[in-house]
């Protein structure tokens, strides 16, 4: 008899872990299959998905080396700190990241043990359904087995868009995979896309020595973003010396004797040719969902390729949720994770639901951006009547203290109830700071409670409270 | 005529340069009056009190860059940052630090002006109370003079408390002011009082190369923070090499050709002698009340020195507030100016109140601690029955990525409300991190509530949403 599983989740990833953990925890019996996209050497599965094998996580492992590289060339005479020439052996920074990497993703494979998980080793694929449950074949190395799973969480993922005649081969022409694993600074690094992995990996790069320009095919910038935002990140990223060009069209790619050569066309027509060491490709990701064949279950993507889910991540068939980027919303871990969170708990009967508003953005330049709920543009568009507060890191003295004080946090508020409608932070530790944000929106804050709660002095949070001051036009250290 | 103000502030620091400005924004005509305790060379005052002047502000100014020292001297290898030897000018440091200084200084003197106060130079004291309101003296460098005013806010601060028989001279032996001028670090540095600021002096001496030695009367470690965070950072201090000594007696103190020596008696009662270059003596602080003559409008301090007032700040005399260090509380700038805010607000006719239990507490020593609300032996000794949920950050990407995973967050709650009743941290970032907590506390809202608010991934942050996930053993990542 085939095994049977109360819940199966297809996909390791930061959602499927999450979801199986969840599962497990609320009593289920879990499975989780995986198929090997980031074997290791000995061809085992290394759980976590894109997010800890070639996303967030070795990525923040190679900006807090490179940011401390840049701080040592650079930024040390002025605490008096003075020595030699600095060097960077890029690989003793790659190996540490992997093995932040390794100690992460075995950390998945422990929670999977501690929560009585299953781990299949192989591609998961819908069979069809009977009264018994979901028919599920794992393809694995070892051959096919077919299990039988009540509820299936579907968290493929996704992979990176492919631009047409430029092949990613992830040694001269890469995706986000081959752009972490350089054995030495490009001098010459191009990246297509302006993206939030482009900015990343670029700024890495860039912070390690490489002279990098982005192309991008958008005329704005950062056009997600608040538009103070992106203003304010513009000026300090071309301060930075990254050359990012906008507007343009991208034409043939080719390998050459020394890397690669891009021709583009700039925003006012006039041909140019980029010649780089290395290319990047980072122009947004589609969602993965080959070998899941769908259609035994009587499910199809849409048309940019999703699963199409409601408001709960149900897709059409009962019993079957999908989560994370293979479904509408925000390509970030964290809206998997809840989502996966979500699943497990909806499929225990309870009452769980996301406000997708409430969820956090964060691109991890040097300072970095964060941000949640909406932007300046997206209020005016919507004609909404809103406050606005603004506070510069400047006027900050834990930020002078730390030699880090670019940038500004930004709230906007209801005109009228001033409820708290988005919070936009350029600078330091924007990702830690925008935590207080989000809580204060899930409790449908006014920037008038953000203003009354005591901020610890001398701290960075600081600056969020006199955003929020700065709304009633009585911020107080400005 | 004399000169007539809606309000007079006495004493221009954290708690009186903002309440000066809050009085202002509400429309009333205000001064300040500074005497000299922080001149610059040219006799002008310098304001921002002790903790622009003195403490907070330059003290991590320091922090950051004995971190930085510390970090290029033995963390950078592990990235593949490699260079010759690692020096540090204390001059250039020092210099960096008195820039922050004097710009965050300079700061407030923009804002007097922006805001209209009258920046009187000189030593407030009361002369009587007329019907027409206040008489007060203002006694500076040039003679005398004399105002009325309708209402005043004493802001005057604190003094570093001294030990009988140890002269303080703040060359050899110095309090908080003289510990953060030192023009080299020490060899062998001495400190006597393992409070807050003996703790984050001591560590910036010590990761500049100090053999740090701290004497401490009281028998427990860090009594005020929670008893799990001061064994944590008892733990780590020990590593990082500092030596605390706790339950001595302190004897004599006596000047040596190279530098000073200490006798004291350890816990098991044997007798040592302390040799060292320096000695700080960090064993707490006393309220500065001298030359107020307090007894002119029939006030008086109570037996700790203390300005007796109620929960509004406000004393025995009409209209007459006292705020900050020099009234009961803790002895916290954020504390100080959240009374000024108060002070200033309740003279306008407002209604405005403070919840002491939610104002957050930190300590800048590496890693930095923070915590906002009850303690957990707090809480056994009140009867309160509650859960305790604790994360580790080194099970959290982002720490590891950063390379500082030392600590944990730990959350307690009530345990049939599900209320937060306090957040504790020792951890990277924490001064940052606990602002979300103080928001959380202010909504006295559940452990739950921070659980389901979605949180960036990877970030610091998420250490605080998984530590409100094991309140209910449902921590996702361990």
């Amino acid at each position: 008899m085939n095994k049977q599983f109360d819940v199966l989740v297809i996909g390791a990833g930061p959602g499927g872990y999450i979801a199986a953990i969840r599962a497990a925890q609320l009593g289920f019996s879990v499975a989780c299959c995986e198929f090997s996209a980031y074997d290791d050497p000995a061809g085992e599965p290394r759980l976590g998905g894109t997010c800890l094998n070639a996303g967030c996580i070795p990525l923040k492992a190679l900006v807090a080396s490179s940011e401390l590289f840049e701080k040592a060339s650079h930024h040390l005479a002025e605490h008096g700190i003075t020595f030699g020439g600095v060097n960077i052996d890029v690989a003793t920074m790659q190996q540490r990241k992997e093995a932040i990497v390794t100690k992460m993703t075995a950390g998945v494979q422990f929670l999977f043990r501690k929560n009585r998980i299953t781990l299949l080793k192989g591609r998961g694929s819908f069979a069809g359904r009977t009264d018994a449950g979901y028919r599920i074949m794992i393809n694995g190395k070892d051959g096919e087995e077919e299990l039988l799973a009540q509820k299936v969480i579907i968290a493929t993922g996704s992979k990176a868009r492919q631009i047409p005649n430029i092949a990613v081969d992830n040694v001269c022409i890469c995706d986000n995979e081959g752009a972490l694993k350089f054995t030495e600074a490009p001098k010459k690094l191009g990246v297509i896309g302006a993206g939030v992995i482009g900015l990343e990996v670029g700024s890495v790069w860039r912070r390690l020595g490489a002279e990098v320009t982005i192309l991008e095919v958008m005329t704005s910038f950062l056009g997600a973003a608040d538009e103070s935002v992106s203003r304010e990140a513009s000026k300090l990223f071309l301060k930075q010396g990254l050359h990012i060009k906008l507007g343009v069209r991208i034409g043939q790619a080719k390998q050459t004797a020394n890397g690669v050569s891009i021709a583009y066309t700039d925003d006012q027509g006039s041909e140019h040719i980029l010649e780089c060491d290395k290319l990047i490709v980072s122009v947004g990701r589609t969602p993965y969902t080959e070998g899941l064949n769908l259609e035994a279950i009587g499910l199809q993507t849409d048309e940019r390729g999703f699963i199409p889910v409601n408001d709960h991540c149900a897709t059409a068939a009962p019993g079957v949720y999908a989560i994370g980027d293979v479904v509408r919303g925000p390509m970030l871990a964290h809206k998997a994770e809840d989502e996966g969170v979500m699943a497990a708990e909806l499929i225990a009967g309870q009452k769980p639901h996301l406000d997708y508003n409430s969820m956090p953005w964060v691109i991890y330049t040097t300072p970095e951006i964060a941000w949640v709920g909406k932007t300046e543009q997206q209020l005016r568009k919507e004609g909404h009547d809103y406050k606005t507060g603004q506070f510069p890191f400047a006027a900050n003295g834990r930020a002078l203290g730390l030699g880090d004080a670019e940038g500004f946090i930004k709230m906007l508020a209801d005109a009228t109830t001033d409820e708290i409608l988005g919070v936009h932070i350029i600078g330091a530790s924007a990702s830690d700071l925008i935590a207080e944000a989000a809580l204060a929106m899930e409790f449908r804050a006014s920037s008038e409670d953000v203003a009354r709660t005591c901020h610890p002095h001398p701290s960075l949070s600081e600056v969020m409270r006199e955003a929020a001051l700065a709304i009633e036009k009585r911020a107080l250290n400005m």
